[in-house]
């Protein structure tokens, strides 16, 4: 159970790059990091491309002034002159930006804690893996839904074959909140998502699918795609050739077979985030709307509704509560812990700490990677007429 | 708001064939034939190839046992030779044996009442079509779930446009109870299931999926498919060629898309029969295990759930209401409302009432040539490694 | 697992005083007892006080014309004349009138199927008890909703100790059709209800929780209430001193405590039909507008969701099963099943089978007067003030 | 919308006396207090009983070791020589102490956040209330629930008449933690809690109803209770006279009538934490493990299903809101809203900011009051034999 209390020696010195005052995703990593203040200290940032309103707002949350920056490169330039610099950035700025920040940070000797989707092609992910390899940094990606305890749990009921074999995997995120163009003309936060030199070759399965899909390997980490088939529509034709909706069928070495459904068009819908799993035995089915309880259907017996924090679940679950099982968590303590793995990791990393790092399951740049690899291969079998694409 | 008083002159007499002691689904059929005994008197059958089990259980439902016959050819043939013989036969046997009773059915001058899939093949829905129309008869298909009436107020918001342009349509009839070989080898009804030469070239797509597919032709009565793809498993390795797991993507002619799921290896599954249609600006969603709600989602709106009976439904819907909104119907009442409409558009046929014929929203013999086209199509594009296939 | 085919030697004669084409609740009583023909036969009918409207009425059921009568007494009178004359009335007139209906029915030497609640007093149930036992025949009471398959689910987990010891009961029916007083003023269903000399002394606690107090004792038979206090309110001044809301507390003399909610004023409630029962290791719910669904809550394992009809139920429960585990029943199915016992019950009595009434467990007349007791201990209580009586 | 920035000047130094590493409910006070760091700081703690367990948690929390306190008495004392001393302190200890550690604290000048139930008596709670007037000190209490954002909207709705008269308030909080004894006897947050000593003359009264209870107070503040009827048991003997299970009817002046159901002995429970609110138009229903959504029933109208943060609830209601609303809130975000309200009133009292005060809706010291006079209305209806006792 977690309470608070430090897991590494010292908080990590830590910066923010983008995630001001007008982003939604910001405070999240904010929440992320700073849960218990023992695992991230806030001492910079370059929040905003608006300079004096980036440093208003680092003052209001509590930075020294002196060390909001007017962009990132000046950021790590400063900041490396510092005793006390920072030693992690997080970037959730645009996509497109994504790979020449985390490669000067990297450069500068920073761990690094990146937006999905990560970059735009599988070989920017490699060069960034060689980079932190040869630098012995950490790179994280915030998957920010999959700190969610019980996800913990079905990985462990995979992994026990408490569902007999894995047959089929049903993912799905969508909303509704692009039914209509509305938001990519004045939202500042939806405009580039929908600009492919910023957001890259894909919409929605970048933006929202590539979550569930990084979901589902942290599920069924055995599961290996060998062929997959994409669908992909612009209902609003403006955003074309990015896609607001897509379905995807993916066939798994194993001879399991796998769909994904994600959407911003999917109006009204206000619980389209959940991933099954299907077994011979059983099935595990879990929604992100109500994070606390996981669904666990054995063939022939009654419906199982498990809670979150219950002693009934694997010890790997619930080492990660931070409540009680009375007691509703939410997306705030999602990505607390995934932040919180960063820090274990990046504080292992320093102390070579080898076996830590090998047993610590957390959203990692090969993930990150895995991530822009599964884009293009749908991106790939869409333009080719959705027609089915050898996973490569 | 239907109360039982007679739609018709008098009860049409009536015959099944099949559907005995050991079969579950003839129990639907006489519940939903027999709900008022003003639609439907049963006086004759063949239940059973055990004659003598087929002659106790008749009569044990009170039929005459000298109006029990050992097979459809006896019935058909002795029951020409009395006055008051049958006019309407309900046929359900395996799916191998319905084109040829049909077809002596309605040679005899029979009404038919026919269980889904239909025949196996496009070609001999036609063949029967033209014997039906010369012969001026009904032939009706037991969709059993669609006889709901919340799926007629989804007809009417789709047609009065609450939902804006219709984009997507999201089909799933899934359950888990063949997640095991257990049943193929022992139980009597799913044996021939999984038997190509009686269950034809499909397992859950033409014994679930039709069904799904069915009620999307009546709730969006202007969806063409213009194009599908089907990629279906045989997790158990001896129901191969027939799949007990089938995905599909569809293309509308108007720009639609839809996607269906089917399986009987979805483990635990209890409540995997639903349907949602998604349109620009609002979504509606059903399931038939709590079939008397309706979610219906307005973007940027409450999400609405709206329930069996209430004044707010469209009249449309209330025309088949039985029970007031405070009461949950079930499956029975379902069949109950199909047969109801078989009775009344047999009397129609009678009457040369084709007005009545016209408006008559209901299980045709054309519906059940679509889910025989339906499936031809969704076999070849899986036979043909899961690839396009242009819908005809 | 029932399937239509017959429980007792022929169908019973079988009459309707009251239920006709204005009455919701007349339908189903015919859903209820005609549900496979093999249980009763409606053959005679007193539907309505207007004459050519009744007679029209049976005649569109199919009743023979010359058996419509203007009212009990001559349907009584004309019905003993004949051989094939009626053996049993269903008695669904206004509250005031099911004594004297039911005592002259009796005194005909029918048996009698009499709506809720029963009579005005205990005493007039003696009475009836005494002269059903002299005549030696059957009183039914139509708690219409505890026919319910998973009522025997619950009453053999309480039986069996699956819950241990029982600590509360918890009851519930509430609606809000009745938040304002528009139909008490046009409603003919309606008017009686709120007419303390029709309806007796209370409107809600008789109308509505009679059901769900029944439920109680058909689940919970060893409880027995020592003391109760009722806090009764009538949020429509005109429908005083009837209440349109109530709560009760009860004491039972095991130690046992229990609350039930009764109300018509719950404002769009549409789902407030309850039973929650608490054991000192597990508790049991149901709700009626789920009918198919039963929660099993035990302290410290996963919350377990049972389906009707699935094999790990009791046996008892999956006796009166009809459709199997995928296919929803709703409430026809639970009249079918308390009027097939009835016609049981009438089938056991007249031939002397003490054994199978002994084991018969239905809404018999003993709960009737049951039901009459516990309204009457309800109605002292909070006309003395919602103080504490001793239950007699 | 909150994102973290400053609404005070500067974080307020804050101490926590209890909840240290043994307690769960610490935890929750860290959680809220500290959530951006903007409003308070932990400077100092007399966490623990244990001296040296203290201090090390103090230490791993990163609070100097050197104001890390045996007592809370040090605590006071030490940091009233420091210029950089406490200004709030947060009281998690057992009920028993509360009084004279507030008193203590207020003395000492020090504003005063305490946890609930808050004293033993009323008397108790009129004293600290003077105490705090002469002192200008702010005295708030951790009703943790009552920070949900939805709670806003059922206030704003209830006020702006969105529901008609309110006439009923159906209020309950139980689970089945406690079904057995084995927590009484062995876990150290428990034992105290069935102590009358310590815990006072109720256990879950006081220990989750007044949760509830005040939150129906934020909700309706025009409900004032007239005369109320507790009827509570001790399902476990050793816990007498301290109650496991409690019902409450409630008449208020106005008309309207309650009912409140707490208990944790409801074996199995995980979800029985509600609160619904009953006008003559229109319900309002919530529940604390999905406090995501809200259910508004209009009479005659679909169920409407409100999610956080959409545009249509009202601004006072998305004022607190942190993360849009695709994405879960859960407790923790709730305690911080309150412990960000807490900050603002004490704030606003050194600022002499009256306005401020009188518009901030937050669980302060008078509400903390009224549930003592609460529980004691209650305790003292129980206690004379469950009978009705005039509110005062």
């Amino acid at each position: 159970m977690l309470i608070g209390e430090k897991k590494i020696e010292r908080p990590l010195r830590w910066a923010m790059i983008g995630g001001g005052r007008t982003s939604n995703v910001g405070y999240k990593h904010r929440l992320g990091a700073l849960r218990d203040n023992t695992a991230y200290e806030l001492v910079a940032a370059a929040f905003d491309i608006d300079e004096a309103r980036g440093r208003e707002f680092a003052e209001n949350l509590g930075v020294d002034g002196s060390r909001s920056y007017p962009d990132y490169r000046t950021l790590i330039q400063e900041e490396a002159k510092r005793e006390d610099g920072v030693e992690v950035v997080s970037i959730a700025t645009p996509n497109s930006t994504h790979f020449e920040i985390t490669k000067a940070a990297l450069n500068a000797g920073l761990h690094v804690i990146c937006e999905k989707p990560l970059f735009f092609e599988v070989s920017e992910g490699e060069e960034i893996q060689k980079l932190a390899d040869e630098k012995g940094l950490i790179v994280g990606v915030t998957y920010g839904f999959s700190g969610h305890p019980l996800l913990l749990q079905m990985r462990q009921m995979v992994q026990n074959g408490d569902l007999g074999d894995i047959r089929m995997v049903e993912l799905q995120y969508t909303h509704g909140f692009n039914a209509t163009d509305a938001g990519d003309k004045f939202a500042e936060g939806q405009k580039w998502r929908v600009d492919p030199k910023i957001a890259g070759k894909s919409f929605v399965l970048g933006d929202l699918s590539t979550h569930t899909f990084f979901m589902s390997e942290l599920i069924c980490p055995d599961l290996k795609i060998e062929k997959l088939l994409c669908d992909r529509q612009s209902f609003i034709e403006s955003r074309k050739p990015l896609e607001d909706n897509a379905y995807v069928l993916m066939h798994y070495t194993n001879g399991a077979v796998g769909r994904l459904w994600t959407s911003s068009v999917n109006a009204g819908c206000m619980n389209g985030h959940r991933i099954r799993i299907i077994g011979s035995k059983a099935s595990i089915e879990w929604r992100d709307n109500q994070p606390n309880e996981l669904t666990y259907e054995v063939q022939g017996e009654p419906i199982q509704t498990m809670i979150r924090a219950m002693d009934y679940l694997y010890p790997e679950c619930n080492e990660y509560e931070r409540l009680g099982a009375l007691h509703a968590e939410g997306l705030p303590e999602s990505w607390a812990n995934i932040y919180l793995k960063f820090a274990i990791a990046i504080d292992a990393k320093r102390r070579g700490d080898q076996e830590t790092l090998d047993h610590l399951v957390y959203p990692s740049l090969e993930y990150g990677i895995e991530g822009i690899r599964w884009i293009t291969n749908c991106v790939k079998s869409a333009d080719a007429g959705s027609t089915w694409v050898a996973y490569k």
